[in-house]
């Protein structure tokens, strides 16, 4: 790929984010567009985004919310109505002539966060996308773990309380419910910031939403053993006063906490640019080294 | 390896196990003694039982239940008194002039299960070890999953319910508290067996249990999307009827049940030997094929 690009397209709920990455991994370009209801309009969507990086094409990699299967179908997605209509590889293959790889976004976020983030160097670890739900990457040896049909990294369903309410995929009590940023701003009855954290109330509020976070990273913990917990997702601007107080519940909820000198909670280091880079490092697979 | 044997030794609440191994993954010998309560008596028992085998030693593995670090050192542990004192691997690698390798048992257990029991073949797959507590060995993209500590694989601690009762460990609302073996039994008061789950009282019993099993199942699968889950442990010789009833309660609580064609729940295969198989195979390490 010496004079042809990276490109790593992230499909959120209302935005299509595109980025080219050169091959020292560095964004070299980026577009965004608002993200179409219907499968055609968005399979348009993102071929004008790339068109519009004005690069070549070596690689692209799809990121997108939901349960996407190991060939890069989008089955199960919280954005898109008829995900199964969506056809990504065969169609953006075919349009753009180089092989497409389709993720789940909090995969992606994940696997970027650990080649080029908060996660450099580190073979274990997980990051936990709070946003409208739930998501995870996760990496064990270094490496993504994608699970046997690809949707391994879904703790928002976690249940933690099984008496809960249910939720609306089925579930009871699940972590998504009680730690997602969409219960973050029920409780908030908006947002998080520096006004309100100034307030007791504010600091009360943070310390109960940063407990239900600890309580589902307690079962990842318990399970995984990751050195590493990444908090990326929209919630995780509310930046270093979330984290803190996430890593001041903790011990509550993790077994043997006391012998984990390595477990490390931290912020994401990309932000909102993570899934699309994590896609575009995806895509381009083992024909580059920083994958 | 020629004409040395892979040892492997189950250190268990009431029993030291050892196995002897050929390069078949034969077991061509086995000892059984009581489990003493202080570290010094435990390693001249684990000597004495790798003695009775009578067969050249090739490599040592050791498993134990417990927090046990990569580099082989047993933190908190179930059965052991003063665990800190133990220091297997010097202590046996000096007595026996091989290299020592020392595992949580549910990690060997699962590495047996994976390589010569229910999980031949098969690259993403948890061992669920339902007994006095719960433990799991975790098998992603074909490789032992570790984490960071070695501590990966202890979902008996997962929170299932933030509002339910202290666990002896200081977490709230642990699986094990409902799924355990321990639990089980307080239940039925006693065994469940054949004539139980003739009764109606039975069945019921058996379905309440099967349901509790399957909100952590939920949880691991949520995480981790296996292609198998094993029931092992001793609790899995309740059998197929426990299978069955864990397998109905699981879509309850997995998210995407219809979407996991591959999911498949199936019981142990290799007994209460898997953990001490299992330790031999992590023991002889890549000197041998098998593993």
């Amino acid at each position: 790929m010496a004079d042809e690009f990276a490109i790593g397209v992230d499909i959120g709920g209302t935005k299509v984010y595109a980025v080219a990455l050169d091959d020292t991994a560095t964004v070299v370009a980026e577009h965004r567009a608002a993200t179409p209801a219907d499968p055609d309009s968005l399979v348009r969507a993102i071929a004008s985004a790339v068109d519009a990086l004005a690069v070549p094409v070596g690689s692209l990699g799809i990121g997108v919310a939901g349960l996407v299967t190991i060939r890069g179908e989008v089955r199960v997605s919280p954005h898109l109505a008829h995900p199964e209509r969506l056809d990504l590889v065969a169609r953006l293959s075919a349009r753009f002539g180089v092989e497409v790889r389709v993720d789940n976004d909090a995969n992606a976020a994940a696997w970027a966060e650990a080649r080029l983030g908060a996660g450099r160097g580190v073979a274990d670890l997980v990051v936990i996308t709070l946003g409208t739900g739930i998501g995870a990457g996760i990496v064990c040896n270094g490496k993504l773990v994608r699970g046997a049909h690809g949707f391994a990294g879904e703790p928002g369903h976690f249940t933690i309380n099984f008496d809960g309410d249910t939720h609306v995929t089925g579930g009871r009590g699940s972590w998504e419910l009680y730690a997602s940023g969409t219960a973050l701003q029920r409780a908030v009855d908006g947002v998080l910031d520096t006004a309100v954290l100034a307030t007791a109330e504010g600091v009360a509020l943070l310390d109960a939403y940063a407990n239900a976070v600890a309580i589902g990273i307690g079962n990842v913990v318990a399970l995984l053993d990751p050195e590493l917990v990444v908090l990326g997702g929209g919630v995780s601007s509310v930046g270093e006063p979330l984290r803190a107080a996430v890593e001041r519940c903790l011990p509550a909820w993790v077994f043997g906490a006391a012998e984990r000198s390595m477990l490390r909670v931290v912020l994401a280091e990309l932000g909102e640019r993570a899934g699309a880079i994590g896609a575009a490092l995806l895509g381009a697979g083992t024909r580059w080294a920083t994958t």
